[in-house]
């Protein structure tokens, strides 16, 4: 028997279907998504519980012509299905096949931006709204948003003036029951209070109670229930928060129930002002192991779909192992350090601190300003706060670390995960500006270490210094070798050398070029210098491992001996590590030497894997020894 | 007689009043702070409205052992006075001088951060509140914000927090009639209810009456009318909104009745929790030219004391003129431009645009994340936003700007007045990080014009394109040149080019080397070139107008025709225009070019009069030309 989900090429198809036929549609979507995410991996918990969500808004609203948003996106499996792409679903978070987030570039009809930061779509659906009211357009614009997103900055900015504008839009609150058990916040506990505790209604049912007594007594006594009944509707109900906001509030609706879905939808269809619905959803809804572990498989990587255990890959310690063992081993030799994150903990690795100490460590949800001014607090109060963000999240707070924490030079270490690309996750999630964005400001010094044990050794340093202080890192596993370059890198390693202010360790000398590298890309060089010794070139290899500031004496050094250098580095070119190498030169008046950067260029990247996305973009040691043979040894 | 103010050396002597003296204190420093702005220039109107708030803060209070913040900080004049600084209030804003904000340098004890962006005090005032309760101290920490601050997202964000961790910190809300009345969002007008509207009080007395009659009628109505009670304590107080994110509300209370606010403080003093006190003022309060026209007064030069008029300086065309008429006159021409600001109508230039169009103008209040993601949906609907917000302001916005609008590729056009040295509201407010923040966004193409005509052509130019751009340019007015570097510039002002995407235009030929200046420092170079002429130097002068992309022919061009070539931008250096131009010879192997970039240092810059700064920096005329003999020439 075909599926109803083989039906369906278009939202159009799926409002052909009988109310009923929904909840069997929503199995099939739910078994494709796990199916395929067992293979691709993905973020399963999330879009699992929003499938009956995605179902009753396409078959209640007239999408494409009503506009449909989804918050972070991460939970836009189901949508993706519905809107044509059942066929390449399971190219999912591929090199060239279906983005797991929304992309415009993938579906312009029902994708209306590519997302993946939070807290965005209160903002852009509200600019959508004005752009169809003054273009005189009768269109539904419906931002969905996790009950998480909606504490971030920028959708309270939009909700306030949403509110104020009383324009219709829909806001869909998708509500999970596990953010609020573990969700920080008070807007969370608020939420909460709404569902668990029922003395509202309880309230709301006394009122009605004591009102319904009052007209026996009297005309006064009625005017005054009148009155009383008045204010109660608008203060009783339970979204009072949202609708002192200019939102009229509704719900709390269970998310899973399709027909009490639609029936809501449609009902509301005809109303001209802000609407906020309050749908209770399950993170992982409709498979045990998303059920039982719903953080755990929040972005997964591939598992088996029988026992839910992941098909594990390398054993091999992660940049973020290494952040989480010795951040926890420092913060038990120092009681001043604390640790703050923004709705990251697993993520960064800080769930030992966290663990072991819990009144030292503050999660302080999606918001990432927030964290920031927090830490400039704490470091004014004598503590010593290391904050783990991920590189592109922290692009959010880039205001607050130059006014709060830098301005006032307080000693704040900045942890980076995610430095560099990041995969699978794609262009909203590489890390790839932040050496051109942190590199400037003043006071700041900013690092990347090549390995996760020098990891260890900066955040040794860098707790010891006085001032604020970044260090970036990639996702993933420590370096790997080939034969030849782990002799080089071995060799080397026994006598590396403690971290100082602005100095860089030389891996291995070599008379005919340079290659001066940063962070991840250290690992890299040594492979290249190996593959040059094979062409008889020989490459000195420098491990950066300062940003800023950088190693004059050594570069004057470098500068005399080679006429040759090479930078290479896992960010964006315009404004990074490479530039300021070349500033240094310019400033020294160093000149004659040719000087090549090599990074990533200036678009943005999608997603794949990173080791195919090196591939692309020329960043193998093999692609680099070419372009040094061909481009720097012939200059 | 002495005056009181004069008997003030800090709070501790101003705890020596009695509580009758403080109104004539408050009167005195009002006069102080008066006479001061009248000849400085400054924030005048916020000041004079915190003045008694100050006074009762610091009288109740155990400062500087309880810890005070000021949000923003343009409010503090008050605060200077009383916590020792009035000696020195005369140098307010003068080079050397007080600042206009907090500045910690000037007083670590009293003046906890330095500040002047909006929305940060709850956030820091919570990590010093945590940071005293791990120290086991026990102290208050009060933040002083104001109702358009408190809609800052970040405001939000430590607001949920707070009341999520219940520990005590006060949160006293400076609620200005003023920004009631002209304040956006649904935020404003819930405090706008709180006071203007008896409703809630009618209410609450409604209910009271009713609940009395009831007790007669039965032990179940009985029973049901003490659980409403109950519930009505809590939902019928004014401040709601705040109590269900967790802090208690208190208010409003009249803030300039100091022995109200003093025994208000006094009595919540020995609370545990977080408390929100709500505080009516009224901007410019006390001097009859503010109470006119509180906004006018907001951020004043000086004026006449007498008459309130401003002392009229310049009468030239400033860059925000030209931005305010020529936006204003696209938008007649095309229906499709819709402006949008955060709070800063009047200092953008924006209040034609708004005032001839108030349908497609969109003041957003003090939320600059959401303007972004609001453009971003009004373009993504057809529209041509453009959004103007100063430089350091923007900073906020840095990640919707990757995010919302450069990764959809969506034609917003940024405009970034005070960008540069802004003069004497000093480090917070100078925008010179503008460049090194945008010139590396995929997508971006970033200008800055020369004058307040180019940037007319630029808008032009802008707003035929289909993409995302930022034009960048400072406060103040078209350039002043000698007479010399004026016949330069007029016979190049006749054949002044149209823009074109990634073209400069020469201004004049000089085959000794190459000035390149971008935006306003371009009639500094011209001014330069006049000055090299004396020695015989002949200097070609090349307006960049793009920093991104660079004209790329130009620069080849000039590369075989001159060897040195000398950048000059009006920002950090780091990361650059001239990082730029350095990346640009790398990319294309262009060797032996002696390159100075001159620009500002890594450093955060001081306030001071804008001329005042281009001295202490190095940014004159003269000085660059000695740096171009010394270092240039003889390379």
């Amino acid at each position: 028997m075909t599926r109803l989900i083989e039906t369906i090429n278009s939202p159009a198809d799926l409002r052909k279907l009988k109310l009923t036929e929904l909840p069997i549609l929503a199995k099939e979507v739910r078994e494709e998504i796990i199916s395929t995410v067992s293979k691709t991996g993905g973020h399963l918990s999330s879009s699992l519980g929003a499938v009956e969500l995605a179902i009753a808004i396409h078959y209640s609203f007239d999408t494409p012509r009503d506009l449909l948003l989804w918050d972070v996106g991460h939970q836009a499996y189901a949508h993706k299905i519905l809107t044509g792409r059942l066929k390449s679903f399971s190219t999912l978070r591929q090199l060239g096949g279906l983005s797991g987030f929304p992309n415009k570039d993938e579906s312009p009809e029902y994708d209306i931006f590519t997302c993946g930061h939070s807290s965005t779509s209160i903002s852009t659906a509200l600019g959508l709204v004005l752009a169809n009211d003054l273009n005189k357009e009768k269109r539904k614009t419906v931002a969905v948003i996790g009950d998480a997103a909606l504490a971030g900055g920028m959708a309270f900015e939009a909700l306030n003036h949403a509110g104020h504008m009383k324009k219709n839009m829909i806001v869909i609150l998708n509500d999970n029951e596990l953010s609020i058990s573990r969700n920080v916040g008070a807007l969370s506990r608020y939420l909460n209070r709404i569902i668990t505790n029922p003395a509202y209604n309880k309230i709301r049912n006394d009122v009605e109670r004591v009102l319904m007594r009052i007209p026996r007594f009297g005309f006064r006594a009625y005017r005054a229930a009148r009155k009383l009944e008045e204010g109660l509707k608008n203060l009783l109900i339970p979204g009072m928060l949202f609708e002192e906001m200019g939102f009229r509030y509704f719900g709390p609706i269970d998310g899973h129930n399709i027909a009490q879905l639609v029936a809501v939808f449609k009902n509301l269809i005809n109303l001209d002002e802000p609407i906020l619905i309050h749908v209770i959803t399950r993170k992982g809804r409709g498979y045990k192991f998303t059920e039982a572990n719903p953080s755990e498989f929040h972005s997964t990587g591939p598992f088996d779909i029988k026992t839910g255990e992941p098909i594990k890959k390398s054993a091999r310690e992660t940049f973020t192992d290494a952040f989480g063992e010795k951040i926890a081993e420092l913060a038990e030799r120092n009681p001043k350090i604390v640790g703050i994150t923004a709705a990251m903990i697993d993520g960064t690795g800080f769930n030992k601190f966290a663990h072991i100490f819990p009144e030292r460590f503050f999660d302080v949800g999606i918001s990432e300003e927030h964290a920031i001014g927090l830490s400039a607090g704490l470091a004014r109060g004598g503590f010593r706060p290391v904050v783990a963000i991920y590189s592109t999240f922290l692009q959010r707070s880039y205001d607050q670390i130059i006014h709060d924490v830098c301005l006032q030079n307080l000693p704040v270490v900045f942890c980076l995960d995610r430095a560099g690309l990041v995969g699978e996750d794609g262009p909203t999630h590489h890390g790839i500006f932040d050496m051109a964005y942190l590199r400037h400001i003043p006071n700041l010094i900013v690092m990347a270490p090549s390995s996760p044990e020098e990891l260890r050794a900066m955040l040794d340093y860098a707790l010891a210094q006085g001032r604020p202080l970044a260090i970036r890192y990639p996702r993933g596993s420590a370096p790997l070798f080939t034969n030849e370059a782990s002799l080089i890198y071995a060799k080397h390693a026994k006598k590396a050398e403690p971290i100082q202010t602005g100095k860089s360790e030389t891996i291995k000398e070599g008379k005919d070029l340079a290659i001066i590298a940063i962070g991840s890309m250290v690992s890299t060089a040594v492979e290249i210098s190996s593959l040059l010794m094979k062409e008889a070139i020989r490459a000195a290899v420098i491990n950066a491992r300062f940003v800023t500031p950088l190693d004059g004496s050594l570069l004057e050094e470098i500068c005399r001996a080679h006429k040759r250098i090479v930078t290479i580095e896992e960010g964006i070119l315009e404004g990074g590590f490479g530039s300021a190498v070349l500033e240094f030169l310019e400033r020294e008046n160093i000149k004659g030497i040719r000087v090549k950067r090599i990074g990533l260029p200036d678009r943005f990247i999608e997603h794949g894997k990173r080791e195919e996305l090196f591939q692309k973009y020329n960043l193998t040691p093999a692609a680099i020894c070419d372009v040094i043979i061909r481009e720097v040894m012939e200059g």
